[in-house]
């Protein structure tokens, strides 16, 4: 990461008093308003560091600032959500109209319907009104009330949208597919010269865009997962030669499935995405287990071993169809004790989308609210195709660019995985030849 | 029914004071002790008692009795869990055990592991001894923690190993299956002449034993399923063409699928295996009220539309298994609306074990302890070949041969089924030709 | 009881067809309507019924008819929730909303704010159209959402309310003070001679109105209560010479008190308002317990210990105003122990209102449809002066004056109390001299 | 901060192989051993590192080195907490005791009673030995299994005591006095040159001990505080003139109360310790929101508003024991609306102990494992007079010294704060004069 890739793009000077002004001086003080020239350190490490030459690289933080760029009473904010449904989707819509309504005085926020198809004429949805009573209880409810579909639209007809019913700041709630969508639609903005923010909030259940902490949901999803495990861990133990079997989402970040296992501490094997497995290498593992302890826990994200499963397209958002491990897994271990004439009980758990249509936990709910507040500050000061994050325990403004480059993994030389090799006591890796059973 | 059918077999006279005398007289009074002429009457209505000629019949009620038959001091217990893991299984050991050490003093439970296999030396468990410490915190599981297995064992080779271990009272914690069993044993004990009782306590996950209420552990799990019901609501309002389908536990009864959908009063169907449907006609149903409403939400009870699936024989349990319903109807309705052009979003979930491994909610928990307190007076008393129950809110002894006798189903004719078809607005069948879409 | 007591007042004879036909005539059966002639039976047991002579009481059941008094085209209905929150209220609120809308067609329901002051014009409340959009989402939260208030108002006022909106059935949701309101209402509008039905649904977060099983809300709410006895439990045994103590609703019914301590089992001492308690022989007790255990859980119904307390009036409601006896209780334990100079940690929890106003738990989510579903047949039907309630697991309409006519309370010499006494091995009783420590 | 302070102690110099070597070394790699020379960063910003001269300050990682102090098959290990309950310390116990056996082989631990007293034989408590099947569901159960109690005790007897039972690994789960006294410890042991690693897990409920990031438990007190503040405001909005009070825990930092009143966001007055308060420019405040909105919603730290209240003394930790903010304030809000003779219908809510005796959430049970996992490596490695926690999502060793010498509090400058200002919308800060009502 260079220092120039952390520079976040803005519509032009900020010129407006913000009306936070009476809230933040009262006692003559200005202590809240982020200062200009703050930047929060890319590095980690006194290494990292060592090994710049030239300015090291930093982010912008987010919060309020003292001048912004629109002028509320005059500003008309739309707002999507994108994608697969997510823990706190409500939440988020939730701060982003109470923080414009009640701290900036905005008074015109319109709602469109499932996705990026709400902003395209042809798809015939309506566009509804966001107040501040109409939102009052849509935090208890999971899922989205504006919906939401997979996939982009064409740039083009979003701006005319948006051109047409006179928005001046669009937020994009929604993951990485739908970040370059807003990307295209910053761009489009751009070439036609319009004044109009577009500022996104970063959605993924799998916890895997760069630069946000853990991504909203996550906590309230992997929570919810360990729910599962416990129950596969209670069916496993009652019955003679018993294996629990779990699959949870994680199409190319095992992160939920790390953190679940982690949380109850039982799981014998976790596999994931990040750490290729030998299914011929793992299974006279397994037996063995079985056999020395009477039963055994296998956690698998949905995304580890497909090496084994042939591909199945993509669906409409371009990500690539994946298949379904845990059923491969599941055929091949009742194969290999049918095999070797061993007792076996296998149950098999898939929460599938229970993990994320609740509604978020009080850690995230208050997360999200914090990034809508930070969102709205950005947008406000004129920020554009930029996504809020946290960086350090500090809210900061990640360029679409940075924030889609690369995808956040769990690192099998890290400290999370390690954890997990702990309290598992798997191997590091399954490989042909390891085990002679 | 008749009174006969309801007389409950006791191994003898009881003639031996009963301990909890010292509670119950303190004041001196005896009103804690159950008079041995009460009788709890099966009939609830005006006409059914009009209908009678004779006796009518009538339970004999549950609860302490001034003289038992066992000498506490000298008794040795035993206790099992058999057949599929249900909420509350922990609370009914923990009952039985504080029950019999507290208050009768009983001094010996011996806990037989992984159901009817633990009474019958060649499977090789372990019996483990049971104590007030060693079950303080059990109840805050879910499962059991004697493990559990599924079928019968040859009855001579029980009663020898309960004559070996000087068992004086068994306690059976299982399903209609393993009631059965305990029938057989109770009748080689008979036919041995020895004094041991055999007191049952019903499970199943289905509720469909009778004479039980509500059995123990069902309102935990319908309660855990109504979060899958609400997950299936949440994704199918989010997507265009939404269309949510849960499957929920229940072979031939579809209490589950009934009470979890009242819960959230939001389900468009309920199939259960009480009322046949027609899938040809249900699925033009299906994508009208998804072209009206934009979405639907459907509950099927596994055991429902069982004629569309071929038979895949018994388990250990002698159950017929059960193809997999909410699969089939899943490729039905993608097919239909595939052949018809309209958009669909189906989002299937199947929370499967999750909502029978959890630890029982606080209602099933009081359930557990007072149907162990019942077990363990009724087994003092030398009751045996029977089940505790509850009618009219009252514990009542019922002979095994009753409690296999029939199943309990929703009643398509009944309240609960009416409730159903109010509340979701489903036609009450789906035949051929009522709909021409 | 008498058999005339149990007869339920009808405004007049059912001379429309019931909408529901359709629905439930669909194979040709009438057999979901309630048979006009059926009667669910007052008493259990053989001896009492062998008491009687003459006609024995029975009940009217609850249910659809196939004739029914109002033209749901021309209804108007209204609905008002009175008195303290309890959990469930929303979900009879939309219960209610739903059934008139979607099976009888009513097109008119008006909700009044605020309790009885909504009916009466000087509080100025306004009143709110109820529709099923509008209560899609209620069921999620605790509360009301019409608002409540504590006491009564002048009948007169409130009919020419009614008289003036076009009312022609009230639905009241309220405890046994707002149902004696109901009858006056009621009486009014029968001195008038006008075709205004009162039906209500009882509401008491005690359990203390008799004839309606446990009351809606009521195992939502000793659930809730579980967590605090849990807490305590905890704590008390961290601390060398721990004691916890937990006050828990219940002004003259100790139900609550009695299943959240039954729900985990842990409780030493559970004190009712049904059974007075010395405090001097209590104390004593305690501290030998504490002493042998090294810690102690008390459980305390708010209502009981009342003749330590002076009493403090009458609030809105005409309750007589309790003291605490849970506060006065943690000052004569400390100063008992301290007297004693023996070493003591009390930890003292009352979780007051976080019981009463959390959302219904599944059950009584599921209770509280099945009991508007029936509150909204009986009304159709011209039944008026009465409230729905539950006998022998069914629904039954019970006249007002009878639902009040007693106070529904833990019976000393009964199965639940025998629970208690079984569970915690307390005394019967404590009275003076019955320990010397 | 110098870099110098963030030196930790060692017993000596490490030269035993580590025995985790074979798990992290299979594909012959290192890559999960901790570099030596790897350093954590502590400045966040780039002013800050600008503003240093000579080398920046920053923490050594943890996690597990190649080389270690201590021969695993000769060391014994002993656990202790200490001070007030917190979610999460059976997770920590299970955990150390999981590592230190299944990954380094250790075979005697044992863990102490009651806190430090348990350290000292005449409190006579009992020392219990600790083994992975005797932790195996304790996580399950919110308090310790350990017991704890308050204050510290003799260093140079609790050395006395680690000496003759040969204990070379002491670890100590407590707040900042408990640490104090492990400092105190280790330079009696230090002293005495004893080879005991003395290493510490700081908890604290109220989050304000620095460099650990959120204390663990910490997320799952305030999510559960989360519940008292809807249940306030359910009550607040159900009555005319409703105002919810909830009193959280926080002496002398708001963090519980900020993030509990964050996450429903909706709050009116949030008051904390950092912030001081002015009552009587509170008041007519409180009122005026009443009088527009019809009520309010008023969330308390108990710390807050000290100037009001008369100290109480200290506490056997050493803690001033602090008034009652939230009952005060009751009772000066109340006298306040019965001045103005306005209608105002109060509850007041105090969850108390309720929040810290629950079992650690998911994200706080992760957390507490990996927690007590850099624990053991860091005593293992022969470390000591340090605790763990976390910096920049690294897990980090921190000398006792520095991680007392400060408390965590609410920056009234800062993020958090601002974001309780913007959710709330009440001002900066109430002073005299600043409203006229």
């Amino acid at each position: 990461m260079e220092a120039a890739d952390l520079r976040v793009r803005s519509l032009g000077a900020c010129r407006t008093e913000s009306p936070l002004g009476a809230l933040v001086t009262r006692r003559g003080t200005t202590e809240h308003y982020v200062d200009e020239n703050d930047r929060v350190l890319f590095d980690d490490t006194l290494a990292m560091l060592a090994a710049r030459d030239g300015e090291p690289p930093s982010f912008e933080p987010g919060g309020p600032r003292r001048q912004i760029y629109f002028d509320p009473a005059k500003t008309r904010v739309g707002i999507v959500t994108c994608g697969g449904l997510c823990p706190g989707l409500n939440d988020v819509i939730r701060g982003l109209v109470l923080e414009l309504t009640s701290h900036y005085g905005v008074r015109k926020i319109l709602g469109f319907r499932h996705g990026y198809q709400g902003l395209v004429a042809r798809h015939g949805h309506d566009v509804v009104e966001l107040t501040p009573d109409g939102v009052e209880y849509i935090n208890e409810q999971g899922g989205t009330i504006l919906g939401t579909s997979r996939g982009n639209q064409d740039p083009a007809e979003i701006v005319d949208c948006l051109d047409q019913l006179g928005v001046n700041i669009l937020f994009v709630i929604g993951g990485d597919g739908s970040m370059r969508g807003a990307q295209r639609i910053a761009r489009e903005i751009a070439e036609r010269d319009r004044r109009i923010a577009v500022v996104g909030v970063p959605k993924t259940i799998d916890n895997d865009i760069p630069f946000i902490g853990h991504s909203f949901g996550f906590q309230t999803a992997f929570g919810k997962a360990t729910e599962s495990i416990r129950a596969a861990h209670t069916e496993a133990k009652a019955q003679p030669g018993g294996i629990g079997l779990v699959q949870l989402m994680g199409r190319h970040s095992g992160f939920i499935a790390c953190y679940a296992a982690l949380a109850t501490n039982d799981a014998d094997y976790v596999l994931i995405p990040e750490v290729p497995v030998d299914v011929d290498d793992f299974l006279p593992h397994l037996r063995r287990r079985v056999r020395d302890r009477g039963h055994a826990l296998v956690v698998v994200a949905e995304g580890a071993g497909q090496s084994y499963l042939s591909p199945n397209g993509t669906d409409a958002s371009g990500n690539t169809r994946l298949g379904d491990f845990g059923v491969y897994l599941r055929r091949r271990i009742l194969d290999d004790f049918a095999a070797a004439a061993e007792e076996v009980n296998l149950k098999y758990i898939d929460p599938s989308y229970v993990i994320r249509s609740v509604p978020a936990n009080p850690y995230d709910s208050v997360y999200c609210l914090r990034l809508a507040q930070a969102a709205v500050h950005a947008a406000m000061a004129g920020r554009t195709e930029m996504v809020v994050g946290t960086w350090r325990s500090r809210f900061v403004h990640v360029p679409i660019p940075v924030a889609v480059s690369t995808r956040n993994q769990v690192d099998p030389s890290g400290d999370l995985w390690m954890s997990v090799l702990e309290a598992t006591g798997q191997p590091t890796t399954f490989e042909p030849s390891t085990v002679t059973s």
